[in-house]
């Protein structure tokens, strides 16, 4: 057995600690002589799991008791729909657009209601975060969208927009967990967990409960209405069981780690040992602009493209897995979601330094 | 590490060599340094992964070239709006009552337009299936929908229903490949794979191609139209990849176990045993009327609700798990899914016979 670095953007690198203890588990969780995907979701031992991912997630985060937790289905991708569906009341919302992600969310919701798209970063290609200090708001507008992190061009909101009062509702799938948050900030944040969190298939969705009501788009499938998920504690219908028993773990894991300030301490260092290198390279630049650059997701270029595919190629073979860039981007990136150790970066910036000195000139 | 008989209706029990082999590669799947739950859904590994699970369901099941096979989010639950949101195209169809997944689905397309209940056995309590030769289907119906298994009632469908020309959606949760099926007579079958197949959270769709139109209800989610799924071979989105790997494991256990034909002979064997059981039983009794009984899912009664409640607790405390009927039957279920073996139904039987023992007068 060999465990490489993996630098994927998603589905991404898991604690390995998680991993074993899954496989420990897997025939027999706790003395229940069944896997966790064997179990009825109305078994105590499920109930168990659940309840006690759901607690400990409130923990890592501070979650106030007036927002509910959510674990669904359908990925992030479903949620480009279901915010709309469910929180344009006035039939009005703001988008943000600062990636491809985000402008996925405005278009979908264009289908819903009147979807402004009150500020964009696409005209340098989504290389930053655009000033959202002063926005135009529509009046009636029901919430401000934004993508927090954008995982695909490695820039991340550090200041949340002034939305002028109006609700805030984030797409977090990159930057879960990843620091501290001030869940009161927002209406609304969500995240597929296959980024900093566990397996694919899940979704969580932290809401104030003032915004789960049945006002919600007409015809609205009963799936995609909150209030059904949130009266059922998302039991409504069979959850993504074995999903959630991993992304329980992880927040087991992220508070031995010490919780998200200590994360964010050990995220932070990573970034700049990427980010001091890359600033002083003669052959690899960021990006990113540097006041909108992402601790999670680190783009790079060599500005020849085939010198790209040869380091991701030689970097694959030397165990550093997941570096090609997406395609609007070209180049590299490395993703150094929470589970990606120190040690991993020091190895990947080591091999860039050799890289860089065989192909200097 | 003890394994007890699981018969929970599902999730459901999984064959023990899948799990182990899971557990195997949990840290390292084939050499790859990584697990299946880290894995980029466009690396090379994962594509063959679902190209595999794919190809083996289509020998298993004889899937026709011009179905296609989606692997999608959202349970079974989220189908109950699919279904109709992409395929009402007149705005009407007829459906089958034979249960409560069938009743759920029928009032959620009722939302998309003119949902008929041309039959239903809710008179006595589902506890049957009705006469389907010759129904009032709608001239108009764009389909004839049924749920081919009831889990909850333990009855099935042994004929199709004649639906005169129209097209058959089938959700078949919890007989899926549980013995061969003529895929040409439906124009949509699918399912939850959570009982007979792998993990929550993977919903199989196979549907014939030219059902798959942009012709939809207006503002259907692009998650929610097939053709967004079928026009990237179920990877538009990242997709619950780690339960997929593990259905894909499931598909080459049933080949290995003979396939369909072979695994409808074990599962006739499983179900007469305690069928045959019940009809000679003087304490216990079989819900389901005799020519609609289920091969998967056998509910029964002793007609005394402290002795069933009795009867799950000592069958529990002898590792045979999951025996508690559903609320609305109430009394015993036992689900004796594809990977439920001989010996575990016998072991029930010799348990049910020891009780009966105890228990009579
Ligand atoms: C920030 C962000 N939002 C949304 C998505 C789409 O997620 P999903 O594939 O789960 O729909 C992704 C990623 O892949 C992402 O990085
Ligand atoms: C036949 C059938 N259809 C639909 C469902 C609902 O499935 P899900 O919980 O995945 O939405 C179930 C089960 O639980 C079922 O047995
Ligand atoms: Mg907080
Ligand atoms: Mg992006
Ligand atoms: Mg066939
Ligand atoms: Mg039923």
């Amino acid at each position: 057995m060999k465990r490489v670095y993996n630098f994927s953007a998603g589905p991404a690198t898991l604690p390995e600690e998680v991993l074993k203890e899954a496989a420990d588990e897997m025939l027999d969780f706790q003395g229940t002589g069944m896997s966790v995907m064997e179990m009825s979701h109305r078994s105590k031992a499920f109930d168990k799991i659940i309840k006690d991912a759901e607690q400990d997630l409130r923990d890592l985060m501070g979650i106030p008791d007036n927002y509910k937790v959510l674990f669904l289905q359908g990925g992030a991708h479903l949620q480009f729909a279901m915010v709309p569906m469910n929180f344009m009341k006035n039939g009005v919302a703001d988008y943000i657009v600062t990636g491809n992600w985000a402008k996925r969310a405005w278009k979908e919701a264009s289908k819903f209601g009147k979807a402004n798209c009150v500020a964009s970063s696409e005209d340098r290609n989504f290389s930053y975060i655009p000033d959202c200090s002063d926005l135009p708001i529509d009046d009636d507008a029901d919430y401000v969208y934004i993508c927090q992190n954008n995982t695909i061009y490695g820039t991340q909101f550090h200041t949340l927009p002034n939305t002028k009062g109006k609700t805030l509702v984030a797409d977090v799938s990159s930057c879960f967990l990843s620091e501290p948050v001030e869940v009161e900030k927002y209406g609304m944040l969500y995240g597929g967990v296959q980024k900093n969190i566990g397996p694919a298939g899940v979704v969580i969705a932290i809401i104030r409960e003032d915004l789960i009501t049945e006002d919600v788009y007409p015809n609205t499938p009963t799936m995609l209405q909150y209030k059904t998920h949130a009266d059922k504690e998302s039991l409504y219908n069979t959850p993504p069981a074995y999903g959630i028993y991993i992304c329980g773990k992880v927040f087991k894991w992220l508070k031995k780690m010490g919780g998200l300030s200590a994360i964010k301490e050990r995220n932070e260092k990573k970034a700049s040992l990427l980010y001091d290198f890359l600033d002083g390279s003669s052959l690899f630049k960021g990006t990113a602009e540097k006041d909108s650059r992402s601790y999670m997701n680190v783009d790079f270029v060599t500005g020849d493209k085939e010198l790209d595919a040869e380091f991701v190629k030689e970097a694959e073979a030397a165990g550093l897995a997941g570096l090609k860039g997406h395609r609007s981007v070209g180049g590299m990136r490395a993703s150094i979601y929470n589970a990606m150790s120190v040690e991993g970066v020091e190895a990947l910036v080591k091999f860039m330094k050799e890289f860089e000195k065989r192909h200097s000139k």
